[in-house]
């Protein structure tokens, strides 16, 4: 029989994006999209090192989901198509923990500069982890049940929210 | 000004791995190591299509962590090198959520059977993301800070928790 508990997690700065009531599904790797996380001054010595890192993990609480928590979820690029809720990376689910893979583009003080940041502004950080080449960049990965879906290639740009006109 | 507000997480499952006392310093990509994943029962619908991915993200709370939190870390593999938390994948960090990329062995009821788990016997489940080739997949990351150490290639062994004798 399996326990259940509960934790506290805290807000250790704020995600600043232009997104006010809008977010792209994933992070655009744009240069043009003005993002970053002002981390909360008593963890600055903590950012020690991060600058060397290409990427990062940006680990946050998606604090605006309002939807109803269901176990299946059709993501809104996947054409009605219904999957788990743990297969899909919506913010409607048991724990809105929300993590986006994003690159450095400069640390300034407590302010890490990204490329896109898909979240809303002033979404509060949790954590930040370095993304480390060989422990976290799969490259026999696949694209799991998006494979089914027409037009793959199309959908990619959906998924990871780079504009496109057709 | 930034604001400081805590949330509450949620277990949702336990993870189960052979290691009681001690664990490996990241996830040990091995066929041997017996580790699975027992979703509590009421999410199991949450799983629909997840056993497509190759690879998933492991969210977990690292609660048999007992270590006073310092900003400055020195990882057990990095020769006496201080850096800052944020750049250490340290679970002792202002919120001990822990993130592991493993691969999906199979899939039985509210078991998910993975390749190996750095973390110890039990430790919370707080969520599971499909990790999606592309969006997730950074070719062109690099190893940040420990790119100066010597001997990286034996050092990526450590990190990963290979086992080796030299």
């Amino acid at each position: 029989m399996p326990r259940s508990v509960t934790y506290r997690v805290q807000q250790i700065g704020t995600i600043r994006t232009p997104y006010q009531d809008s977010a792209p599904y994933q992070p655009v790797d744009a240069d043009e999209v003005d993002c970053h996380i002002a981390l909360n001054d008593e963890y600055v010595d903590g950012l020690n090192e991060l600058g060397r890192f290409s990427y990062i993990y940006v680990l946050y609480y998606a604090h605006r989901v309002a939807a109803h928590l269901d176990m299946k979820v059709s993501p809104p690029w996947a054409g009605g198509k219904e999957v788990g809720v743990f297969s899909s990376r919506s913010p409607v689910r048991p724990n809105p923990i929300g993590l986006s893979v994003v690159r450095i583009k400069r640390i300034h003080q407590n302010r890490i500069y990204t490329s896109g940041l898909d979240v809303f502004d002033r979404t509060p950080l949790l954590d930040i982890k370095p993304y480390i080449r060989d422990l976290d960049s799969k490259i026999d990965a696949n694209y799991g049940w998006i494979e089914d879906m027409n037009g793959l290639a199309h959908l990619i740009l959906h998924i990871k929210g780079i504009p496109h006109d057709y």
